[in-house]
């Protein structure tokens, strides 16, 4: 049976030795601790660090498919990998655009995708340029390593737009700049693809945000009107052209901006891509045929993908974000059970991580029940329950009371 | 958070594992051998034999609960621990009646549930008055330890019966009779049930077997008369009085005959009974809310049990059996491909093993689409497409080309 090495040890690797289990698939793992999300869960655990090029080689060695749940392995050892005839995947040449926004914008913008203007920042004039092309409505990034709303900027004025981008040149970080948009929401779209072309999608959702952490996804995104339904759409078939055009294998997450366009009509713009299992598709696990970390795994190894038909009309799933002060005093096992009885359908998911102030350490998902209608009551209500208990798991109190 | 000790190592307690691990728990295993079903996919595994006192005095340490994937622990060694304050679940006195048919036998007369006539064997003559008081219709069995058709003899003649009698009573195997019933077909009736004495119940399934082995599960089971719809809710309700009866902690399975009564009508008979997850329950996996994995971890830790609704109208459970001559040429890799393209819904589970004649090495769930009905013609494709897909895996050939 094949053996898939996965260099990350946090719960998408986690997830993945979870599914990896049902397929008699080895999930051999690279983790920088024992103690760490994914190696708790593991019987074939390496300990080393990822930025270690032997390392990195040592756990390769043997494997059928060498896949990550980050985005921070060096490309160059990744080259050196996929020379000496290691089945990388993704490889570094799709990877590139989930770690290089300017990289990603530029593709995306060649291949006809929706983007804001943008532009490279290398200078303070650059900088100025940008807030007087765009009337003000500036959004800086670092072009690499930002996540959950790091290394994301929202200049108020010409000055502090120029003051910030000499500070972050200071720093040393490499910047671009792009429009901000007139957000409605946010939607993500999802498939996996294998090395030899195969594509399978799930429905798009809705990603809803708090300080730039998804904290809920619905999915499917509801469609109030004939445009938000053209929009997801559209979401749906860019996400697979994305995976085509840039060779992306294994689960590919297009994160989208739905916004306003001039004319008051919806549009979709391309926010980030991920290039792994992502956040806004954990609720796979529980609400279709195939979950994502059993995807990815089929789809790095070139096997044929799974259904990904939906086994519920909706599933909401709900982030469990370490409470910004402190963790409570009820324990987290506590916690799970008061919710299991209130909430019997609640599927919670946890990590293995230790409370720290807005840490993801787990997700609880909810399917509307076998044969149910996803109608916009049924669909808000399963949102308002999936929030009281990921609300009740965070603060162990619950907000409707 | 909770640790859970399992004793056993295969695929049972692999499954827990994988159960535990969306839960948060430590699930710590004692296993014979770091190669077993369990072990391979499990941090904290113990390798030692559960025949060993100190060994599985030494694993339970420090347990919130000690478990079982099998019933071969011996209860003195289980009294010991719950001597000392261990939180062992299933508790002795219930897993006797999963150990030992006569006592089980027994019991069940006791409570009034349904039970053939039956006798305790001690002596050849014993043997010779079953045979008389029965006509014929002896069922002779091993008191304990016999599963998928073994410790199970069916003699054909009254002279046959004592030769077989004085056989195994010289081989020291405690023996009973019972008598054979005009069986329709197999069912079992699942339950998981607290300390507390909360009780989850799944629908009753249709088992089918071939030579003594469970080869399919057709959850719910269907009724296709007003007779059959009947001994199913008497089953449903029996599985619930078992349960509390006998004070089982984590799940059951009451597996029952659907058999004829002399009048023509359908009757159950109880079977035989286990005290963890089930081959019959490996649908839940995927066919309801709350899998039996997850749910035996939560009904031993003493924590409120999960929805059992459905999440398709039907699931079919189909095992993967050693074919009994030879494994074929073709990896189970590609096997599994060629079934994954044929059945992008098959769930295949394996458990990690070598293949053996008739050993059971994994299994496909396969459920109708959400939204589609129980219809008889639905279910019945639903059972060829996942006999197909486990002949498949087990023959490398396609039963109907």
């Amino acid at each position: 049976m094949p053996l898939v090495t996965v260099i990350g040890d946090g719960q998408l690797a986690r997830m993945m030795q979870q599914a990896g289990i049902e397929l008699g698939l080895t999930v051999r793992l690279l983790a920088g601790s024992g103690a760490a999300s994914a190696a708790q869960a593991t019987a074939d655990v390496w300990l080393g660090e990822y930025t270690d090029e032997d390392v990195v080689r040592a756990v390769s060695e043997g494997a059928d498919a060498v896949t990550f749940d980050h985005e921070h392995v060096p490309n160059e050892y990744l080259e050196g990998l996929i020379a000496d005839g290691v089945n990388v995947q993704p490889q570094p040449s799709a990877l590139i655009n989930a770690q290089d926004k300017l990289v990603m914008r530029r593709r995306m913008r060649e291949m006809g995708a929706p983007v804001p203007p943008f532009a490279e920042i290398l200078s303070v004039s650059d900088g100025e340029g940008f807030w007087d092309a765009t009337d003000g409505a500036v959004c800086l990034k670092a072009r690499r390593g930002g996540y959950d709303g790091k290394g994301v900027w929202f200049p108020e004025s010409r000055e502090q737009t120029a003051s910030l981008v000499a500070e972050l040149l200071e720093q040393g970080v490499p910047l671009m700049a792009e429009k901000k948009v007139r957000l409605v929401r946010e939607l993500s779209a999802m498939v996996a693809r294998t090395p030899s072309g195969e594509i399978a999608s799930w429905p798009v959702v809705e990603s809803v945000q708090a300080d730039g952490i998804c904290y809920l996804a619905v999915a499917p995104a509801p469609a109030e009107t004939a445009g938000q339904a053209r929009v997801i759409a559209q979401a749906h078939t860019l996400a697979r052209e994305v995976a085509e055009e840039l060779g992306v294998t294994g689960v590919l997450a297009v994160e989208l901006f739905e916004a306003v366009d001039e004319a008051g009509q919806p549009e979709i713009i391309v926010n980030e891509l991920a290039m792994r299992p992502h956040n806004t598709g954990h609720w796979t696990q529980d609400g279709c045929v195939t979950g994502q970390f059993e995807q990815h795994l089929r789809a790095v190894l070139d096997r044929p993908l799974g259904s990904t038909a939906l086994s519920s009309t909706t599933t909401v799933m709900a982030n469990i974000l370490g409470d910004p002060d402190a963790d409570p005093a009820m324990p987290m096992a506590e916690r799970m059970d008061e919710v299991w009885r209130r909430f019997p359908t609640a599927k919670i998911h946890l990590y293995g991580k230790e409370w720290r102030p807005r840490r993801k350490i787990g997700h609880v998902n909810m399917s509307l029940p076998c044969g149910a209608a996803a109608t916009a009551e049924n669909v808000e209500k399963l949102r308002i329950s999936a929030r009281l208990a990921s609300d009740f798991l965070v603060t162990a109190t619950w907000k409707d009371q």
